[in-house]
């Protein structure tokens, strides 16, 4: 049996037309950033992972990048060991930003993610298993997902900033809202919705929200207003949706804001920002702040350690969901894997993918259908890189001028006086 | 790349000769039954797992053996709904008795574990990995036991019962417990130190622990009554062993009672007893009523949960320590495979191993040196069964007359007025 070693690392960033979507901190940049991690096996494997790539993080997953070499694919304690050495006391913050939405106290698991996964794809390739086999295997052939709603502008103001224009419209109200909704559900199939909020006064995203509930009955909806509220407005806004939304994620900031909103609605509170490490689900949980954790192997470090959280969050009798940032097909791949392998993943998982028009990985294994994705039979991840659409984008990474993300930058490039911060309402 | 399927599977019970080990419960019976299970694939692949053998228990591994032919390795989700279709509602208590000390709501996990065990013992053996690496990895080489040590008869009353002698002699009185802590020491070399309680009243119990103090002053100690104290006087005990034990475990019965002594006591409390199923990790938590949960793959549904359960106690800052009933060398294997794996096990696991003169698995892979056990780096669990013994420890079996584990019940045929209750002081 061979024991592979991986023997040499590939790191390329890729940058992505992104629409002008916006948020409680800003709007997506013309361009969103991603690095395409490669693990090349002295046996001829490559094993993938995609990850954030901010310059900061670029730069801590070169380093890990150049000591990895003559490593083990199964060995994950060994790897962490090697990314907690690697970056020694440099671990401030994420290096990723999140658009400066979330404060991530060290930068070991996001810096780990995309090596790990990688690591994965390579067992499942030298086995000839689909990573959902490696994670205890798929307890479902289809992964569902929502469709995930923005507010957004027509166009990228400016286009001497080089930012490409989108299809969609503009999207400022509930009549557009809707029609964003329908051509989601058209176009995808998508069996639920979630409204990214936080960007006009809780009463027009509410109305946005009924505006779509009229529009489909039946469909699950979410708000997410990236605690844009304080507690106060957010028990309000429960208690005008209450039997509208299945969960509002967020509402408030922080684990004693959600905990007091909580303790006075039924509506589920969902969280990717107030518990988003290991650490903080002990206080979370203490004080009953949050029903439902959306997970992202991204930020939590791997497939493995989210499956982890899986269980704990089983184990606590929270409710399992799953958060996505912009990204591209080897991330989705990954996502399909993870909640393929999820026996308790109660809610359709957030995906960005229908909002990006181009990839690296080779069309037609990743295809919505009827809102879900099926998951890949083939050995690992069950994606390959499409190595003339790698280097394009490489190549957009090295010409757009964005290095790092920054919603709230280049908002105040269009509207000075831009305030991000949340509570606001 | 081969993908194998489970094509039979054969339980076979045995039994071994067993020393008449005290404790609060009563006394262990001449023979320990266990029951070990292998699973055939069609590539001709052998997976071995180890379990209890009460009869209700092998009745339920039968019918879990006869729906289990067809099945993936891999696949453990789908192997644990099958537990859970074939059990159905007779899942009614564990099957295994535990001697009467535990009290386990649902038989899934202990059926489900032998025979997950078994599928990672294939999917080692199948990719040459040991199962470590199918955990994520070793962060030891070698896995630390603790002696463990127990008040005794010198042999088992009446011959007629069939029960073979053993050569330790008595153990009733603090001196007594030294000389086989010494024995303990000198054979294996281990460098803790665990007495089984319960059996006298504390303050003799104490006295025991101070002997083996001041035998061993550098050897942590540890008492494990099995709840045989009121939590007054467990609170008495850890004031009187403050400084002297690494942990107590089990002082008082229930999530309530270890609260209550927890509160009023810096001596950390581990367990087995008041949290032995995911469903006591929530209460016991919100009550901070232990420090320390001992592990078990035999109860906690193998491999994959066990490291869940570690996974847990890390997030929530709890120690890690690992349980241990009578046992043969499969279980042993996965012990330290799964030890192996877990990089916050804080504490050297407890063995019954040197307490048993026979096994099922060629000699020469797990011994003991420096009280520790190294890791076996061949394919799977890294054993295997030796069929001549196989077959002699299950003619055993089928002579003994033993039928399930019975302490109490073997203790009243010697002292009929014999009460097992807990907080018996």
């Amino acid at each position: 049996m061979s024991s592979s070693r991986i023997s040499k690392v590939v790191v390329t960033p890729v940058a992505f037309a992104d629409p002008p979507l916006l948020n409680v901190v800003g709007v997506h940049q013309p361009w969103a950033l991603r690095a395409i991690v490669e693990l090349h096996t002295d046996t001829g494997l490559v094993g993938l992972g995609e990850t954030y790539a901010d310059e900061t993080h670029l730069a801590r997953l070169d380093a890990v990048a150049q000591a990895l070499p003559g490593s083990d694919p199964y060995d994950a304690n060994a790897l962490r060991r090697l990314v907690v050495d690697v970056l020694g006391k440099e671990t401030g913050g994420a290096g990723a930003s999140f658009g400066g939405m979330l404060d991530v106290s060290s930068a070991v698991d996001t810096v780990y993610s995309p090596f790990e996964v990688a690591c994965l794809d390579l067992v499942g390739r030298e086995t000839g298993r689909p990573v959902s086999d490696l994670l205890g295997g798929a307890v479902r052939d289809r992964v569902p997902f929502s469709g995930y709603l923005f507010y957004k502008w027509a166009g990228h103001p400016g286009s001497a900033d080089g930012g490409p224009d989108d299809d969609w419209g503009e999207a400022l109200n509930p009549d557009q809202i809707v029609a964003q909704a329908k051509r989601m559900v058209e176009g995808w199939g998508f069996g639920s919705l979630k409204l990214k909020g936080g960007v006009f006064h809780p009463d027009e995203e509410c109305a946005a929200i009924e505006a779509l509930r009229d529009a489909f009955p039946d469909l699950p909806l979410r708000l997410d207003p990236n605690g844009a509220w304080t507690p106060e407005t957010s028990v309000k806004v429960a208690e005008r949706l209450a039997g509208v939304v299945e969960y509002l994620e967020d509402p408030t900031p922080g684990i004693d804001g959600m905990a007091q909103v909580a303790a006075r609605t039924d509506v589920p509170l969902a969280t990717n920002m107030c518990v988003i490490a290991f650490e903080h689900l002990k206080p979370a949980i203490a004080a009953d702040a949050v029903q439902i954790v959306l997970s992202d192997h991204h930020l939590w470090g791997g497939l493995r350690r989210s499956a982890l959280l899986g269980g704990i969050t089983d184990t606590f009798g929270m409710g399992l969901s799953m958060h996505s940032n912009s990204h591209l097909g080897v991330s989705l791949a990954a996502m399909v894997q993870l909640a393929a392998a999820t026996p308790n993943l109660t809610y359709a998982c957030d995906t960005h993918y229908p909002w990006k028009t181009q990839d690296v990985v080779r069309s037609g294994v990743l295809d919505f259908d009827d809102g879900s994705v099926a998951v890949p039979t083939g050995p690992g991840l069950g994606v390959e890189l499409d190595r003339d659409l790698l280097g394009e984008l490489h190549e957009q990474y090295l010409s757009c001028g964005v290095r790092r993300r920054e919603d709230t930058v280049y908002m105040r490039s269009i509207e000075p006086g831009f305030t991000p911060n949340t509570s606001r309402w």
